[in-house]
């Protein structure tokens, strides 16, 4: 990807951050990546191209920092993994971003395009789980007769949890990880 | 709440379903009730006080549904709340309801007015599954040391999984349901 191309979808992430996702336009990203808004449609048609391109980056992105996960352990690896989902990027910035991610998440619902984009990311995610779970099996460290059920799971509970989260703003995420520890992860550990 | 207000309210969920949160207006509103646009305006000064009255009405709703579900036995009644929550209001209607749902839920992060209807919808389906649980933990059904931590698990699970089901519409729901059924609702009864 160009240098131009990287900085504008930067200055997207950032727009998102301040503004959200409603207020989105092509002119505030332009002013923001300090482009013209001729060399922005240069390189992104439509808003909705821009917008499918900074998707694929950002879930790019969160499957690498997945991938890099420290853990070789599959039982640490898995609860690497959730606190990494529910508990990582917890700070203001990200806060702000999760909001304009909600609408964005919202609007997927009419356009086939983000969907994909947010399809392509949940079955990735299903898939990490499943495999890390069955790694487990494999090494005796988990027993569990339905991973995919338990992955469907997890990834609803932390989907959830961010959501209150964002809209409701209290200690949710904090709570629902103990509760996956209680009722989920220690369910299938073999202790 | 006089015929008029409850029918401009009825109209706003069917615009909600029809056009989504993004184009509600009060023209189409006022269009959709046969009712003047000044008429609407002598009952709610703005946009937002006839969502928050929106809101409000389809909350007190869900909480008449859940308080009037048939089952004495606590055990019973915590599947059906599950059950009400993820399975329930599963046709088309409700799925065009949920999208608009989503993009009015991504609003109350910067609404307080939605935020706080959220809120209190949230505190009391979180009372109303401690109180369950803790009556089946008199009962001798249930044994749970954290019944705050597993009600706020269930509502993290529940809420992840409709999200999902609105957004990537797979199977979602069900499998979600099997899940909280294998890991949250057989960890705590008493079998």
């Amino acid at each position: 990807m160009s240098e131009t191309k990287e900085e504008i979808l930067r200055a997207t992430y950032r727009v998102l951050c301040e503004d959200g996702f409603a207020d989105l336009t092509m002119q505030a990203i332009a002013d923001e990546a300090d482009v013209s808004k001729s060399l922005l449609h240069y390189h992104y048609d439509t808003k909705q191209d821009l917008i499918v391109a900074f998707l694929e980056r950002f879930i790019d992105r969160f499957e690498e920092e997945l991938d890099e996960l420290d853990a070789d352990d599959p039982a640490e690896r898995l609860d690497a993994i959730v606190d990494e989902l529910l508990l990582g990027k917890a700070d203001d910035e990200h806060t702000d971003f999760g909001r304009a991610f909600l609408e964005l998440r919202a609007q997927a619902t009419h356009v086939p395009a983000y969907r994909e984009q947010l399809a392509r990311n949940a079955d990735y995610l299903q898939n990490v789980i499943v495999s890390t779970i069955e790694d487990g099996i494999e090494a005796g460290v988990f027993e569990d007769d339905d991973p995919e059920g338990t992955a469907r799971l997890l990834r609803a509970a932390v989907d959830g949890a961010r959501s209150q989260q964002i809209t409701l703003g209290d200690d949710t995420r904090e709570v629902v990880r103990e509760g996956i520890e209680a009722h989920v992860l220690s369910d299938i550990r073999v202790e």
